[in-house]
């Protein structure tokens, strides 16, 4: 595929079909893959949205979103949002918290939003929000550390 | 089962058969039975671990555990180690934090333990930490908020 | 003070002279006065924003602005932030996370603006920035937790 | 002083009297100074424990300890914690969270405790207790950074 990005690990790709199509995904993430897949892509003021749709496997036992998966999910939001910081770089999280605002419940748009605070060196920072169907439901911080320059 | 507790939501259940067998967890929570299912059981010292065994479909896309898996994990193991503080009643988490120490392999026996650092009140506070065939992976902070008295 | 507004335990007041003159301060509270004092008004907009001015006090051994008065205020900022979400009553800190972004120099005006990110019930959801001279310095979210309808 | 390691910054001494004869702390901190000073030794387990007394100037408005003034100690506990994963080296403190666990009240012996939870590298993490007369008052993670090596 034309527009894959080939990083050490995985290959950002672009979806063909559906509800997502044109928007980025990782391949060859498992856990990753089996927990979305989740999505994202460039707005036209140069940001990123990442972005899912909640369906009844995201959900615990109360028929609410898993912690868990907004986690996951604000884990993947964190890199998409340091693209332009990482250019190509693998990264690693160091450190991911996450506040709980409200539940999102099935059916729902899951979206995240978020920017960087600090970037440029070795360390960068995000801050990000993710709703579901435009309502708060996690607000997260990371810090994450580039590996390497490409 | 017998030894099943109803919650509201989830039934604690015994695992019946192979690596885990004698260990409880939640049936009805479909992110996280999906994610694991993840294990739990109160050691000799009355202390709760929680537990599952690392396989290729927990992994990213370098192989080595996702975080979101790992916070998954934690999520859960907050709620088992506040089982006594908990007395039976729902929580919902507030806010998880997570500082990421080091990789997990596939194969790796992934444990979490941890203390309640502050219980007794609507609000639980505990730390721990999970760690891949001993080695720490996940240092971790939880609170929980107790939703409702049984 | 006529403009005071009394609390169980300090005094909102306003500054009388000085750079900060008609913002509000806490009186009684004696480490945040020792380390501010700080202050804070509510913008046009209707935000709050907390600011101080950096002085060799302030400073680590390093002579940059140390980490606990970046949190310190920013713990004073949480509130001014929840003013209106706290309407009068009494809260605690539950939870103080800070990513530190970059040095605060002797002189600088320091500033913090932010956001609650869940209100209306007994837990608040806060997260802000602390700028100095409007650069980044530190990223904080914050829990607090309502003691009491006044 | 021919105990005094001497840093880029400041100058690590020791306390000649009073109650804490023969504790090392940081002159030329001119923040910590004033908010403590903040004492640390090594145990005879190897670990090292953090200490002040508490009195009226470390207070909020409520009367008891300010959460600004437990964050700072434990700023300050990071790098006692930390000192043999440092060896000497300089750093900053990159990421510092706190839960409040209970008041501190005047008098109370403060104390600090805890743990490098990876060290080694140029990122050390570390967990840690702050305790009041020996109940838990803030429990803390915190990242710090290498800068350099001596």
């Amino acid at each position: 595929m034309s527009e894959a990005v080939e990083s050490a690990y995985a290959r950002l790709s672009v979806m063909e079909e559906g509800e997502f199509a044109g928007w980025h995904y990782w391949e060859g993430d498992p856990y990753e893959t089996r927990s979305g897949p989740f999505f994202h892509r460039r707005e036209a003021d140069g940001s990123f949205v990442s972005a899912f749709r909640a369906e009844p496997r995201h959900m615990n036992g109360a028929g609410f979103m898993h912690g868990g998966c907004l986690m996951t999910f604000a884990d993947f939001a964190l890199f998409a949002i340091a693209t332009d910081a990482l250019a190509g770089d693998s990264a690693v999280t160091l450190n991911l918290s996450g506040d709980f605002l409200g539940p999102v419940a099935p059916g729902a748009l899951v979206e995240a939003r978020g920017e960087v605070t600090r970037g440029g060196g070795k360390t960068i920072f995000v801050r990000g929000m993710v709703t579901g169907d435009g309502n708060p439901a996690l607000s997260f911080t990371g810090i994450i550390r580039r590996l390497s320059r490409r």
